[in-house]
């Protein structure tokens, strides 16, 4: 009856704190801190876990700037945010879609409901075709930005272009510019290939290789999983859209022209779920488009993607569950499909959980925090950015204690493996040989 | 398969809406300004409107001071917070127990869930036991506060007695006091009779019947669900003791003696839960305090009771749904009693769309005073505090601008009469002839 952490998870726990800790013992050495070997700059331990957790957990929360790191330092957090990306998406791709025991570590009976439309693979198959689609998708958004950035003036275009590609389909958020792409806010060009990337990155791998098979007619339908996640993406990037050219076309958007007024809404609403770059400073938004920000780094993207937050699947049931009845098998009928009680059940308890954690978050950090009078509201942007592994931030996180640190440190880690870890727990049904009476309570 | 709004809830609205507009003409008569008929005040309409609907929603937020109004006016606050709280407790009592059919304006299939015990009743006797242990109550909890009134030097004791009381049995919160019951906050006599008949208010009817049938011998046990509120308010009492004796003894509670730290502790605990008088000023506790007081405010009380939030039950079930596994069934079993998946899927719809009620209001009231500098906090302060029908308050409500005052006014309405109504939509069942192909969706 009680719930388990999922065996397999753990490998996905052994591989992060492995990755984290080689990663922070590398960015810690002087050779990974620009001016090395004359005049290396030094950064705190707690500085460098800091930013080997925020890569490996493509956050993109930052305490320091990353010019203070060398080529070797920054190519150490490249590293880290690809292998951190390709781990998790690989780790619950395969869970998504095996239909049971292929990958030793994992349990025959966990697998089940994750059977996508009768899709069968081989694991290492599988593997291989995520890391040479990640790859190939990288690789045309790093020559497409190193063009882009060449024409802009940006010097070391190509390094520049291969950093960001990668950043951004990994929805990392990093940037090697310390004012993240805001000096791009007039570049529609740039800006287009990184929304593209970021949303490709966030589709999530399942939805990439239907709609690949869909295109080259493979397939005659997309799956239900992949419409209810294109469906809610492009949902959700209309809405905030609007939402932030209303709220900002008198605010921060106002010295725009109409194309970068659009072209900077969209990309504030893109961005959210869960990249992390910014072309406007979001301390400066509006209080409303605040809300809607953390809103959406709530919300995060498609499952089985790099991107965090708990996703847009998880969004579509509990929207369903407020407007739909359940039919008396506890299923709800949505158009042709039945979501089924056990997927409703699934659902709610996953966003339960994740709005607990946030909370004990945002708790802790305001116990550490708040006395020395950090407003709320810039608590809970800062610690929703980083368990849904966003990366934006009012500019809390670079000022926060020690402590603070820790805390935000812990966040992104529960954020990321705490929400995959959870989204897989298992649900053991159980059948009971005594019927215990209803214990009826009213909810009036 | 669409949400209906109950019909039955048009009678609620019906009765609200009567109460606010009689009382709002009575309370901007001059007759009912302090000083008439020499020089007497003026108010606006709006702010007449917004303390009848205070009033009536029991909720005490104020935009003007108590002491601005007449003795007349003065009462009919009172009897609008009588008549509100009556007929909310009287409403919601009998939807809660009755088995069908009784009350002519109700449909029959609703019932069947809100049967508690096989206990059967007369709505005629029911709504007469309710009055009677209403005043009978609040007539106990004038005489002593009277008394102890008296002890303290205040003049009028016997009215402030039985205004006080009915205000913090009806938990309205609402004080003849500019600084409600901060001057009483050394007055250990005082605070017990206050927390104890908000407490017994928060309860509810069915609650309060069940322990007196109890203690009388005529049932042998308390029912499943006084046995659920009864646990639910002892624990949140005691938790919320510890978590601000801890988070304000260096802070508001740091001047008090032992004695006093640990009564004011106690009423922090238990005002939010939906009385709203203070004996600290809100404004002046800590970053955590203030969150956990807007948790409390969220929270509220008993089902069938006067109090608001989204009640002791529901929170309930949601912590059960995220500790336990339900069956084949989709019930879940805790102890020796089953929790079915109705009860279970009601109590979701219920918090989810409670949240997002609360949530549209505190985006709306952020468009409308967000600009002028006023913290999310402090709105989404305000904003559960109307919705929980609470009335604690950071201090924002007096200076809202009338479309501030507006939106308070309709979240101060939709949290009494929208929740009741949302709390007892029916959730119809349907056989479907064809069955449907499972949706399937990955949560990852
Ligand atoms: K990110
Ligand atoms: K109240």
């Amino acid at each position: 009856m009680r719930p388990r952490f999922r065996s397999d998870s753990w490998y996905l726990v052994a591989l992060f704190i492995t990755l984290i800790s080689v990663g922070s013992i590398l960015l810690v050495l002087p050779l990974s801190q620009a001016g090395y070997p004359g005049n290396a700059t030094h950064i705190s331990y707690i500085d460098a876990l800091f930013m080997a957790t925020s890569a490996v957990c493509v956050t993109g929360l930052t305490t320091v700037d990353m010019a203070t790191f060398s080529l070797f330092g920054q190519t150490v957090l490249l590293l880290l945010i690809q292998l951190g990306g390709l781990g998790i998406i690989s780790f619950t791709s395969l869970l998504l879609i095996l239909p049971g025991g292929r990958i030793p570590f994992r349990r025959i009976s966990t697998i089940r409901s994750f059977y996508v439309d009768g899709v069968e693979y081989d694991p290492k198959k599988i593997i291989s075709t995520i890391v040479v689609t990640t790859l190939g998708i990288e690789a045309i958004g790093a020559l497409l930005l190193a063009w882009f950035f060449m024409q802009a003036g940006v010097l070391n275009y190509g390094y520049y272009g291969v950093f960001h590609a990668v950043s951004a389909f990994c929805n990392a958020g990093f940037s090697l510019f310390s004012d993240s792409l805001e000096g791009f806010s007039k570049n529609p060009a740039i800006l287009t290939i990184i929304m593209l990337l970021i949303i490709s990155g966030g589709l999530g791998f399942i939805v990439l290789q239907d709609v690949y098979q869909r295109i080259t007619r493979k397939r005659r339908y997309l799956n239900y999983h992949s419409r209810v996640v294109l469906g809610m993406t492009a949902g959700l990037i209309l809405f905030g859209f609007l939402i932030f050219f209303f709220f900002e076309s008198k605010g921060t958007l106002s010295d725009f022209s109409l194309r970068d007024r659009i072209m900077n809404a969209l990309f504030q609403s893109v961005t959210p779920r869960t990249a992390g770059f910014d072309t406007i400073p979001q301390y400066a938004l509006s209080q409303p488009s605040k809300v809607f920000t953390i809103l959406y780094m709530l919300i995060g993207a498609g499952p089985g993607s790099i991107a965090g937050g708990i996703k847009v699947t998880t969004i579509f049931i509990i929207i369903i569950l407020m407007i739909r009845y359940p039919d008396p098998a506890g299923d709800i009928r949505i158009g042709k499909h039945r979501i089924t009680s056990y997927t409703l059940n699934r659902a709610t308890v996953y966003f339960l959980k994740a709005l607990s954690l946030l909370l004990l978050g945002a708790l802790a950090l305001s116990l550490i925090e708040g006395h020395r009078g950090v407003a709320f509201d810039a608590i809970v942007f800062e610690v929703v950015s980083a368990f849904g592994t966003v990366g934006l931030s009012l500019g809390l996180t670079p000022q926060l204690s020690v402590a603070g640190k820790m805390v935000i440190i812990g966040i992104m880690f529960a954020g990321r493996i705490g929400l995959v870890a959870l989204s897989f727990s298992l649900i053991r049904a159980k059948n009971y040989d005594i019927t215990y009476p209803e214990g009826s309570v009213l909810l009036g």
